[in-house]
């Protein structure tokens, strides 16, 4: 008779989980112990819990299914919520399954106790605590087909050390829970975007969720060729597939004055997938909302509902002959000389391979990136959906796992990397295809340029260096070595150049110290 | 007139808060630029949220006082959750100051948006959101007396953008809010433990809280003689003082074999600021419970009770005349040849400087420190209270900033140093006098020892590398250079008395790599 433990690592896979990212304790070594007889499931160790979080966001914008991961009681959750909370503005399927003491010891407050629900339902669509082993099979099924949405998203289980261990009958294996459909929009959403754009004043179509990407991406690109309308993507795609001969879509601007900009004028906007955008944050004497004023704004497709198939609905309403603007095959020549932001994001448009999963927490180093890499070969680009820093690194890990056939370029900024440097030394341990570049500019570059914009007076004595990364700068070779990952420094762009050739053609993890100017 | 963000450090240093461990955003960035008017508030930079909340941990144990932390929404507090848990259990006095979204921006769901009075409540005692500048002054004020207690808790103040950018009239300097005193116990409980403690059979007395240090020790001690009670400290004290000339005080081991050895055949436990003992997680077939069958336990001051003068009118009435049994002044010899953990321990005991502060996250590896520092001079030992990993490098951060005549001496597990390696950075930044030990035992060493105390099967090839550090090993010299703090690996007990005298001797931080065979 199987104990808990087995029983829900059998439900898993039967459910179709494959990877678990996993920072165990005490309290899951029955889990980890059941592990030696499921070949299928594959444990991957992390040293810290939000590199687990964020290696399942990442396997999970890349397949569409989730992995699971396994954590250690609440504090053990907690440092993984950060990048829960990432996932879940990416919508991504993600299990945990959350170690906790055995129920009886509950009532005596020992140590590690605490509300693990609570932390568990600031970031989860869904929360279970399992009492019995007998109903771990039918919970197990239950939290992937509720992460497995749609939309996607986190499904929190918490498993108590004695529902573990105690052997119970029932379905050792659970049957994969049928895949819930999207709903489709209604006919009149339809005509009412198709109304709105071609109703002759300027219009836009702002994508988000799957239309960043595939059939409805492409169906997107179709009614902006016919209609004129301008085609626009949320600021922080999950997940958005791009290059030459791919449609061209532009992403909404990070600062409100830019994205106020791209959208000057427009009369009508459609949302496919998107929310209304708003700017990331307020700021004094400025409205939050960059719809401009007398804009209507048109749902076309709401998060749950079928995005793509309402956008190839609207493309046959209203061009049933037009094909999509796609970009042209064109790479920036490499540069040579001095190494700042802009010179390395030609470096990686020149050089970036086909098929590559880029993963973007550049931050204020990486503004040029999106203009170099538009003609560069296909390649699909995860973004920082959440806002929490120390995403970059750990969604690199998952993409790689998830996807052992694609480059994977970690795009980092100084600061960023290091709320989840652990990452480099898992990408040793399963070496992973991923080389990663650390925009080293020594500062919290985004922090200079928010001061100013939040109006706060110059930057004194004692402010200054809580935005400054230097004294002691931090030695990027130094530190991925130190967690086996073999690495350079680059201070030209020719230096850069060659450390990108070499990091994108060896197998195995890389990593690039890229010394930049800080901007602005 | 004073925006927010002034009202609110004119605020925390009116009430006597005089460093702020943080890592600001945006919506901190008028906390940070109002920092350079005000030279009584030190701002002291971390990397990682748990290195700041950690640090503040450690400073609050050391001066009985609260630092404030600054941290950006509930991502940035989600971060420095796990050792908020640990400050929480040691009861130290802590304010988070949570940066929000401006109100009026809240609505909009923008991508940091999420319920950071949920993750709050989950380790504080007191939460608030402040609406409107003018009530800062009197927020901070009732946060930082919150936090002071008794007994000393984790207080949080949320304040949106909006709120420190608004210019508002009142107190711009809160008055430092009155002390609370603990409240005395009664003549009863003095009595009842005084009569428990002579009624003939085996008796104990187990010491928490500040019971574990100054007056409050020296009368258990003198307790201790004069009835024959064995004299106990909790497992994991917040800060216990021990070493040649203080009394002699035994730690109840952590796992529950060794604490019910030293329990055994007790009749009458008494307790003075220490809940009644349970193991610290529960294992199949065994009890939780540690207090042996057919022992009363005494309760002579709980937690927010004044436990030191309980102790103090104890020990009037069981031994007037009585005298502590103090630790003789006797260091180890320095070992040669191989490096353990044991050994390693007997060149700490020899070396230990007087007034060292000792920050012990070393689990296995730690257990011949007791026993090898009990005669070496007098220090103080910050231990792990709540179990939530990573603790020790924040501690040594926050225990340095307090007490920056003394010496930090942080010693860690290597899987531990791993959760927060960025307090490092930190040491550097502010020349803290901090020598850290890393016992690279190249495992999750403790893991294996649970994995065989629950019963679970033997470790295979899959669940194997769960619990193993090697493949690739960590190297924490590289790491530590990368950080910008000087570092040696040591591989004999002589390399490693070098290093320890070398990194003691030397101002600043320095950082040891210690390498031994994993226990067991």
């Amino acid at each position: 008779m199987p104990n808990g433990a087995q029983i829900l690592i059998d439900g898993l896979v039967g459910a179709g989980v494959r990877v678990c990212f996993a920072n165990p304790g005490t309290s899951e070594m029955h889990f980890v112990a059941a592990l030696d007889d499921v070949p299928q499931l594959r444990p991957v160790l992390c040293l810290f819990e939000g590199v687990a979080t964020g290696a399942a966001d990442g396997y999970g914008r890349m397949t569409g299914h989730p992995a699971c991961t396994l954590l250690h009681l609440g504090p053990g959750l907690a440092g993984g919520l950060a990048n829960l909370h990432n996932a879940r503005r990416a919508a991504t399927p993600l299990v945990n399954v959350v170690g906790d003491h055995a129920l009886r010891h509950k009532r005596l407050d020992a140590p590690l106790e605490s509300d693990i629900e609570a932390l568990a339902r600031t970031v989860s669509g869904w929360t279970r605590r399992t009492y019995h082993a007998a109903e771990l099979a039918g919970d197990v099924a239950d939290a992937v087909a509720a992460a497995a949405g749609p939309p996607g998203g986190i499904a929190t289980l918490v498993v108590p050390a004695d529902v573990s261990w105690t052997r119970a009958d029932g379905p050792t294996a659970a049957a994969r829970p049928p895949v819930a459909r999207r709903g489709l929009v209604s006919v009149d959403a339809v005509t009412g975007a198709a109304d709105a754009l071609r109703s002759g004043g300027r219009t836009a179509l702002l994508l988000g969720g799957e239309a960043a990407r595939g059939a409805g991406l492409t169906s997107a690109a179709r009614v902006a060729a016919a209609t004129g309308a301008k085609l626009l993507c949320e600021t922080f795609p999950a997940r958005l597939e791009r290059g030459a001969g791919r449609p061209v879509v532009e992403r909404l601007a990070y600062l409100a004055s830019g994205a106020q900009r791209q959208l000057a004028g427009v009369r009508h906007l459609v949302l496919a997938g998107a929310a209304s955008p708003v700017s990331f944050f307020a700021y004094p004497g400025q409205d939050s909302a960059l719809v401009p004023e007398g804009c209507a704004v048109h749902t076309l497709a709401a998060g749950a509902e079928d995005v793509t198939a309402a956008l190839e609905g609207l493309a046959e309403v209203v061009s049933p002959g037009a094909s999509p603007v796609r970009a042209e095959a064109l790479r920036p020549a490499l540069p040579t000389g001095e190494l700042t932001a802009e010179s390395a994001a030609a470096v990686i448009g020149a050089l970036l391979p086909e098929g590559a999963v880029v993963v973007d927490e550049a931050n204020t180093s990486g503004i040029w990136l999106p203009g170099a890499t538009a003609g560069s070969p296909p390649h699909d680009v995860l973004t920082l959906t959440g806002g929490a820093m120390g995403q970059g690194l750990p969604l690199s890990v998952g993409a790689a796992v998830a996807c052992p056939g694609r480059p994977v370029l970690a795009l980092v900024g100084d600061g960023a990397s290091m709320y989840t440097p652990q990452a480099l030394w898992t990408q040793a341990r399963e070496s992973l295809d991923v080389t990663t570049v650390v925009f080293d500019n020594r500062s919290y570059a985004i922090l200079n340029l928010e001061l100013r914009a939040v109006g706060a007076a110059p930057r004194g004595p004692r402010a200054h260096p809580l935005l400054d990364l230097s004294g002691p700068s931090l030695d990027f070779v130094a530190l991925a070595r130190g967690m086996g990952v073999p690495a350079e420094r680059a201070a030209t762009a020719e230096e850069f150049g060659a450390a990108l050739k070499r990091g994108l053609s060896e197998p195995g993890p890389f990593v690039i110290d890229c010394v930049v100017p800080a901007l602005g």
